[in-house]
């Protein structure tokens, strides 16, 4: 799971955009209309977020209501059965490829955290440690501390531990998890692969191995000591787009194995400091905000490299107003702000060049300096026995 | 492991033979010469059969006599090592593809067998059982249960269950094992494993995915409950030659994972009831003798199907006696009946036309009748309890 997002600016307007787990690059911004389109999901509408709200009685998440997750597939038939009063559970990932999670990272599990405390249900969190070795060339042993010192970041989140199974792919793979495996490699040929996630020949068989271990938690047999006796239990996958390849290939094989399709609530990618064409890349650290960073690392950072829409200069600002769709603090605002009348008066000041630049990154560096301060203090308690009970 | 011996009968005397894990096929006899150059093995000669006879203090079993192991990788190796009083151990397998073995299926085991009690050292069994749900399209359940009646075949054959691991993949896979079979997977392309077995893109990537799994039992590292600490181990596999191309990838990515190469010693294959150049197969009971048979079967059989290098007439038998070179039961007898003398004298006394091709059946199936009986006696021996022990 995870991938760094690089929205790669090509040559020409129409050039294709390409999204699977490890690629995302378009001809400037991603057209997320298009992307439903050619996925085939399904956009997660008004209706569908009211009734989030009437059947868990509390106000639908900033990501739900900002349009953050925005596709879906079968979102629907999950709530029709929820209301029916039957229960689902969750299953979410993370690849660890490094050892600090940027704000990126902390999108899905935030989600992830606030629909397990609205449905209270129980929560799989695969952390994908074989696949890192395998892509990133990390060793065996690399890629499973990163899984641990990611999986700490993962409890910091908040999650209902009692209800929630975090595991890394060496330590669990085997038994009726390998059998799922083996059961989902069987129903999908080396040809379909290569459509669905683009391999070539000169890629290694590891690679083309891969996705029935990610394809496999979405079945609750393959987790026994969690879910024996309720094959029928349906799973909701939140994750970004991105992330929709494996899934579309699990839904395909599902109903061959007798088992239900995973549904699936999808997020658009969280952009770069440097705004939406710009690349979230590991090698640049300033790209992006770690929750290793510090209020200052986070100022300076802020200040230096988020792409502003406001004008360049006072006269010309005050005139003109900001423009709000390549401005990177009110993007990031739009995240992590939870007020909706404060985001929206700001965003009419600014917009209007009553607000400068300067204020609104203020206010951000605010916002996420206590994100990340109240992130660290969770992560801070997170003891190895805590860890060794989930992990 | 293990796949039907398919010497299939084609155009022409140069057609190219083909030998892996899932296909035999050659213009007639296979020729065993031309393979030992094809896969870059090396022939096993007098030297070293003298000298496992001078290493162990005992004879050389049969199937070394006489040439059924015929080929060898690092052999040679295997045997200097002990001879500096450092041990191996033995890795062998099988495809439980079906409820009964013939007598092809047991020349590995009771070779296998000579060579931990020559040698005394310790043996892992690898029962294939996710390999057959994937080629034979065979159901995870009747995959498992075909790999525990087989392991009551195996452990018939009189193996010291001390120093015995029997497992089945789909309960072993996980842990140390599947960390070995994902340093395998990055070390090999997929245009590599085209160019080893022959896949093609509408190969369902459970094939794909297998290779790592029969190879990495070839590693200590795979048993941390066997060998731990005993990285340096080295290993030799009793195999049919048809399985070298799995170890031929096991080998060449060994070193780069700091491993040491497992050593190879190479079956020829055994003949089908019909000839050499006859197909053994599972869909054709009358193509091979089963160690479930009754001595009445085994009669039948062998007097019905045998084929025989005798000649058409008594007359013309008695002037150019039988063609030995295409006689099954002289093969077979070549397999099963121990005493050289004898053998020898049969050999002359049918090839000289002085012995009939009814005498020699009869000497066969007493042959065989015996071994099935003792092999039956055995498996009845192997308890639930014995059986829970070892598997």
């Amino acid at each position: 799971m995870e991938k760094t997002v690089a929205t790669e600016e090509r040559e020409g307007e129409d050039a294709e955009q390409v999204v699977n787990p490890w690629q995302v690059s378009a001809g400037g911004k991603i057209d997320y209309d298009k992307l439903i389109v050619q996925f085939g999901c399904q956009r997660l509408d008004e209706a569908l977020i009211d009734r989030v709200q009437r059947l868990t009685g509390r106000p639908p998440h900033v990501f739900l209501r900002r349009g953050v997750f925005f596709a879906h597939r079968d979102f629907n038939e999950i709530l029709d059965a929820y209301e029916r009063g039957e229960k689902f559970y969750l299953y979410t990932g993370r690849g660890p490829s490094s050892e600090a999670l940027h704000l990126g990272h902390l999108i899905p599990f935030m989600f992830t955290k606030y629909l397990q405390d609205a449905f209270k249900v129980p929560l799989v969190i695969q952390l994908t440690d074989d696949e890192k070795c395998m892509w990133k060339n990390l060793s065996v042993e690399e890629s499973q501390r990163l899984a641990r010192e990611n999986a700490k970041d993962i409890i910091a989140c908040g999650f209902d531990i009692t209800r929630t199974f975090i595991f890394s792919d060496f330590d669990y793979v085997g038994g009726a998890f390998y059998k799922n495996m083996v059961k989902v490699a069987k129903c999908v040929t080396y040809n379909k692969v290569v459509g669905i996630f683009g391999f070539t020949g000169e890629d290694h068989i590891g690679k083309i191995s891969f996705p029935p271990v990610q394809a496999v938690p979405s079945f609750p047999s393959s987790f026994p000591h969690l879910f024996s006796g309720k094959d029928k239990l349906r799973c909701l996958i939140p994750c970004a787009i991105d992330q929709d390849p494996y899934f579309r290939m699990t839904r395909d094989v599902a109903p061959r194995l007798g088992y239900s399709k995973p549904a699936l609530i999808e997020s658009s990618f969280f952009p770069a400091l440097q705004g939406e064409t710009g690349k979230m890349s590991a090698s640049d650290p300033n790209s992006a905000i770690y929750v290793t960073d510090s209020g200052k690392d986070i100022g300076s950072k802020i200040r230096k490299y988020a792409f502003s829409g406001g004008q360049d200069s006072k006269e010309r600002h005050m005139k003109l107003g900001a423009n709000l769709e390549v401005d990177i603090p009110i993007k990031y605002l739009g995240f992590f702000l939870e007020d909706d009348a404060e985001l929206e008066h700001i965003r009419t000041e600014y917009g209007a060049g009553r607000l400068f630049t300067g204020q609104v990154k203020d206010r951000l560096i605010q916002v996420l300096t206590e994100l990340v301060e109240r992130h660290r203090r969770a992560r801070a308690a997170v003891t190895d026995e805590v860890l060794h009970l989930q992990f």
